[in-house]
Formats: C-alpha cells, sequence, structure tokens
C-alpha cells in the first residue's frame, strides 16, 4: 500500500469532519476522535438518550454510523481531506447487545488503493473485552 | 416457506412499533409504514434536516435504518409481535447518491425460517425509477 | 445506467469466456450461459459428482462460482470482453440446501457505471420455487 | 464465549474432515489443515493448474472455498464434530490479485454462541505480508 502512514494529524482531521459533516452531531456530540495511527482510526461514541433500545442497548444505527464514520476518519487521515470520497458498500456481524456504555470503534485499513480502500472496524464497549459488532466497508475515492 | 401470509395488518405492527421503539421518531417521525403482504413490507422515510449530508444527499446511516427498519416490520408482520428478534447482519451497497426526497424501502423476504429470517431491501427515492441503496440482512428468531 | 441493454450476444460472451476462462470447465463442462438481456444474465450449473456434499446437496463453493460468472458475464454483455474486469467483492446468503439438480442463477445488474457495477443473483433449483442462495457482488472496470 | 479451547485435535478433525468431505480433495488434495488454536484455525491451499486464472493468479473460487473451510474447521474444533453445522452466509473483499504460491487461511472466531458462531478470516499468500481476501461468515449450530 502506498501510504502506510497517515498526513493529517488527529486534529486537522476532527475539524475537517466538524466542518463538513455538522449533522453527525445532530441531537448533541456524541462520535469523537481518538486516535490515528499507520493505516488505524479509532472512534469513540458517548451515548445519549436517543441511541438506546428496550433493554439498555445502544441501537444499531447507532454502530453502522460508528463504522462507517471510524473507516471515513482512517482513510481521509492517509489520503487527505477528500470530500467526495464515498461509501460504496458496508457490512456488518451484530455480535452481542452492547450495554449502555461508551463504544469505541477500532478501525483498520486492508487496502489502500488509488481507487478503492477497504478497511475493517471492530467494536467494543468501553473496557469491554469481546466484540460487539464486526463491520467491514469499501469506499470509492474519486480520481484527482 | 412456512407462513406466506402476515398474520398483522399495517395498524396493529406500526403501533407496536411505536410502543416498542419509540427512539425510531427521535427528533420527529420520519419513518412509517406503508403496506404490508405476503412476505413484504414498504417503509417510506421522510427526511429532515438533520438525514442531509453536503451536497443536499441523503445520509447513509438514514438508509441503513431504513432497511432495517423494513426488515424487522417485514418479518414480525409474518411471525407476530416477537420483540426478542434480533438483527444478526446486514449487507448495503449504496449505488447513487438519493436526492432529498423522500425514501422508499422495498422488502422481501427471501427464508422464513424457525430460527432465521433472510431478506432484502430495495430502497428507491420517492418516484424514482433507480435504486438508491440495496441491503440484505438476518435476522434470529427466538425459539418460542 | 448508461448501458441498459446489452452489446455482446450469448455466443460471443460464451466463445470469449470458454478461451479466457477454460478452467472453469476443469473436470468436465457444467457452467453454461443460457440468457442475455437488459442487465440480466441466466446462468446454468449442471452438477457433477464433484459438487455433492454428503446428504446429496450441491457444494456452497459451486453456488459461489455461479453466482460470480453470472455477475462476470451480466456485466461484460453490457460493456464488452474487458478480461480486467476484477471482484471486488461477494456476499452470500445460503437460504436453502439444494437438491442434487442443476441450479439456475439469474444475475440483475443493478448499477452499471464507469468504475463499478453491481448487481444480484438469485439462484434456483432448476424447476423449484424457491431461492436457494442469495448473492451479490461489486466488480471494478478498468479505465479505458 | 463459552468455549474458549478447542476440544478436537488437529489430527481428530483433518481425520473427520478426509472422512465427511471427501469431495474437498477432488482433483487432487490441496487443503491442508495447519493449525489450531484458541478460537483460531489456520488452513493452507497448496494450489494446482486447476485453481490458476489468466495471469497466473488463483481463482476466487479457490479462496472462497479456503475461507469456509477455515471457518467450519475452527467452529468444530471448538464444538466438536456435529457434521450438521451450516454456513449460513459468507462475505469477501478480494484485495489484491495472489500470485501463484500457497495461500494460508487465517480464521479468527468473533462468536461462538449455541446457534450461530461468526468468524473472519484473512488469506495471505505464503510469506507475503498483504491481505489478499478478506472473509467473514456465520454458521448455523444445530440444537443438541
Amino acid at each position: 500500500m502506498a501510504n502506510h502512514h497517515p498526513i493529517m494529524t488527529k486534529d486537522d482531521l476532527a475539524a475537517f469532519l466538524d466542518r463538513e459533516f455538522p449533522q453527525m452531531h445532530a441531537g448533541g456530540r456524541s462520535y469523537s476522535l481518538e486516535e490515528i495511527g499507520p493505516l488505524t482510526a479509532r472512534v469513540r461514541m458517548d451515548y445519549h438518550e436517543r441511541h438506546l433500545r428496550p433493554g439498555g442497548t445502544i441501537s444499531g444505527p447507532s454502530m453502522m454510523m460508528l463504522a462507517d464514520l471510524a473507516l471515513y476518519a482512517a482513510i481521509l487521515a492517509h489520503i487527505g481531506p477528500v470530500a467526495l470520497t464515498v461509501t460504496t458498500s458496508l457490512a456488518f456481524n451484530f455480535l452481542r447487545k452492547p450495554e449502555p456504555r461508551a463504544l469505541i470503534g477500532e478501525c483498520r485499513l486492508l487496502k489502500l488503493g488509488k481507487r478503492l480502500a477497504v478497511g475493517e472496524v471492530s467494536i467494543y464497549s468501553e473496557s469491554g473485552s469481546e466484540m460487539v459488532c464486526h463491520a467491514t466497508g469499501t469506499y470509492s475515492i474519486p480520481a484527482k
């Protein structure tokens, strides 16, 4: 893979996301970028009442948004702020019901090509050891 | 498949969903059940400002929630109000950027077994002819 | 979608596949192209002893190859014989155990873009009414 | 997860697979079990002429079979020789064209429940450092 190392800092990327995707904070800020590394990104989701489901579990769509965001952040960190990068596919396995605690999405890029990037995200409850959801996603990168 | 025909009416199912999943209307009601048929369900999503992304397109997570809801509704309509039915996997192909119009999710069940149900959802813009997103999902049905 | 209509005949496409992918007939010819239509293709698989599994069912890998071939045939029929078109992702739901009968894969393209094509395949046993496997796939089309 | 540790040895499992799935060696033995560990399995595929595609790359269906086998082996190693365990879904991302070398599939189980097991497989060329294919799969485990 061409660029194994991020070319944006965590702070620059967070500022870019806040500016381009203010809707991700609709209803109150809950997603935050925790770390960027070589082909990786970690994103945190603090849950609000609106993310809960009967029984106190965190909703599937909240986790899907967390995974999409972690993949998107990891890719942009390595290719720069290309807002036209688009999700072409996402696949999720829901493994366990997450308890009402913050969620952590650990993203690892598996491929970072010129036209397509592919990665996986492992989602855990904060301080939990078992994965609650696993995701893979593909993104189309526009020609320069 | 055992039950090719729905055993709940659209109104009973809508009332059940409103009661059990009030969070799906957080921020304002936008999802509504339009029709239930043999192994099918149609769900509509009216978009709000919070569902938009830069360029005026409707967000991926909104479509993912629409697909999950359409699958869930189709299954419950055929097996009855079993709230413990859970999503085990979902996979999405994002085909075209949806314009800022209501979205329609057409669900068709491919399998309705004792333990697992599988279906697909085709999402269109209202009065549009080209699919904007295709989803498949698997749900685990609790033992009686 | 630009090209709703195939630009290769079934016979030309079958000849191209035989020439470029002779391995698909390794062990004896079992896959054959049955029909090409607007955004569609139908491929047939006659089973051999080597495709069976305990209990007389047809193996998963045989169905996966059938789906890949049906998608590939549908795409090439519409864009011409571009051998460098490559599979980037495939996803399968195995719905029922297929009986030892010929399988039919019905492919429908959902998107035929300049860089990516996406389609689904529904696999049935010959003269059976229930789907045995559902697949979706994405293919990368080389720049001209 | 209930059983973090395998209850079958590699040799017992290999003997079971040879007995129950002799078809996997049709055309000549190419798949072999290399290692079983806590929630993991490693399977090797030595390629034959029949697994090659134009340009000398190894075919997608060969990798799909390798992934299915690695997942199946990992599950059986932990639950015992339950031949009725069936694949319910498989999803693949094809990342790079594998060179004509042996392939190694590293499987890790993400969930091992009473009714469903979920895992991922990372496929590498022997002595290569970049993943060529990533797979996830779900298996239904029969009630005892």
